[in-house]
């Protein structure tokens, strides 16, 4: 099968790579319909994250079962399904919390490289949720989105507490930020402040719910939100970048007593403690337990509630995902689909 | 009247200091009856904070109100009353919240030193709780604990979402890190380890709930807690202490999507974001919004249903407070309760 594999930084190839089997009972292989570019690839791109190796890339993925494990008994054959960037089990204590990203036998879809023609899914049962129906392509588009950074929106607006009553403040307009918008808005948030300077981004977050855009970022921006804010501070912050910068904007943007919401992927932040502990703010993130939402992010999908996919402004043939790297490098591009011969 | 006055490190001093008078028609007198030494007070006393010029000490008070301003409504003279360490309008969107140690006109009670014979309460309607009735000796002293290492040690074990079900571990067995163990027995907690190497603190953490004892520190002390819990860290861990040292067992000893309550004075924390990003843990703490839980915390000890006041295990006349900080510093005291002529 043809696969995305990274070489070194900027140095993005499509190429053969061995078929995926069946190598546990607990197994499923998927033919991938979709996948995407995830701003977290853009780390070893830049070569901010090591590259050491010729390492398959991808995390994201939505496709039909080809085939399945003998111990399988939730998905069969032919059933089109999403699934998360980390495989779980669904069943372990952690799982049950709703931790699912941090599950007792997690395994990272990164490790095998979701930007290919076929997919082994570890732990299927627990792993894959079957979309009931054929979902039309718009709809693939949106469980595409579900699969990482929807979930992971969803999971940044429900970790700030978004909800009815709250103004909402998004830190980060990439898609993430943007569909952090789109879930405070589904919670039924207030008001709610998107940060961005790109009139394209503002346009889509507007679309999707904002009803302030900041254009000022660090202290100047944080100064503007407290001005939205009668000088408090959102009740609610999400933080979608995960830098330094990022992270103080987002805490010091937070009233006292408020939640930041944080799921950019952390790169070399340093917290300071003694501001921390007097900010009052609560903090959540990390890894979004993306697995917790599906069911009932495709259930609204499937009944076209969710527009989540119009985040992917750029679909291209996986066989030009190099390009869709370039695009999103540069900031052509907030989000890259990339089709199979299977879609 | 008489006060306790810090010149340098290790140098406490009993003075004489003005009477505080009525300086806002907000603002009441009251003889404190009971004061008591901090935890953090220690800072200063050891050098580890600054002290600049000769500092009034103090954040923790109960006391019979003496004299009102004139726009008091809801306290009287005779009263016998409790406040925090913050004063506070208890009116604005912050302490409705129940963040009064983060109101919009928050005033310090340290900056008044309230190891005195009289106090200066601003913004007394909202800052202080009027007892109902007449509190014996025994009494008098856990509603002191209430003014902040109770309210504090409560808070922490809210933040860490102590309750049925839940394993709570605690580190830090000073007063607050105690009183934790007691909120979370309050509260339900199914299981609570107390992380103490000092007999006597053990045997407090054991009357105030504790079912488990860990003499570890740090790493080794985080493994003791993953063995007492399936491999899996605690649901909930009250930090107590503000190191970083303490700060990182904690997080460490919290399960993916467990609860961290930090009350512990942070001094010189630096938190790592990747790896706080990588454990999905919930971090909330800071300055303890007393005066949210003082209602409920004078209804049960006027019902004597808490014996907060177990921690203080000295007790001195206000003269000797400088006998008070080295026993405090020596660890030859938990918690020293300073009594004036008043009790």
């Amino acid at each position: 099968m043809r696969g995305v594999v990274m070489h070194g930084p900027r140095d993005v190839r499509v190429e053969e790579r061995a078929d995926p089997t069946i190598e546990q009972p607990t197994d499923a292989v998927i033919r991938v319909a979709a996948a995407c570019i995830c701003g977290s690839d853009l780390w070893p791109y830049r070569g901010t994250d090591a590259v050491t190796r010729p390492t398959p890339m991808g995390h994201e993925y939505v496709g039909v079962v080809e085939r399945i494990g003998d111990e399988l008994t939730g998905v069969k054959v032919g059933d089109f399904v999403v699934g998360s960037f980390f495989a779980s089990d669904n069943t372990c204590e952690i799982c049950r919390a709703g931790y699912q990203s941090r599950c007792v036998h997690a395994f990272p879809m990164g490790a095998l490289g979701t930007q290919a023609e076929k997919l082994r899914v570890p732990m299927a049962d627990g792993t894959l949720v079957v979309v009931p129906g054929t979902p039309n392509s718009k709809q693939v588009r949106s469980l595409l989105a579900a699969s990482d950074v929807l979930g992971t929106g969803w999971f940044a607006a429900v970790a700030a507490e978004a909800g009815p009553g709250k103004t909402v403040a998004v830190v980060g307009d990439g898609a993430v930020g943007l569909l952090g918008v789109l879930a405070a808005d589904q919670l039924g948030a207030e008001r709610i402040i998107a940060m961005s300077r790109h009139a394209d981004r503002q346009a889509l977050a507007r679309r999707y719910g904002a009803t302030d855009i900041v254009e000022e970022r660090g202290d100047a921006g944080v100064q503007r939100i407290k001005e939205l804010t009668d000088g408090l501070g959102a009740h609610s912050v999400i933080e979608a970048v995960g830098t330094q910068e990022s992270m103080m904007q987002a805490i010091r943007a937070t009233r006292p007593g408020g939640h930041v919401g944080y799921v950019g992927v952390s790169h070399e932040v340093e917290l300071p403690g003694e501001e921390l502990f007097f900010s009052g703010v609560h903090l959540h993130g990390g890894p979004a337990p993306v697995r917790r939402f599906l069911p009932d992010l495709i259930a609204s999908i499937m009944s076209d509630e969710l527009d989540a996919g119009a985040v992917f402004d750029l679909t291209l043939p996986l066989s030009e995902a190099a390009e869709g790297y370039r695009a999103m490098d540069e900031r052509r591009a907030v989000k890259v689909l990339l089709e199979t011969e299977n879609a």
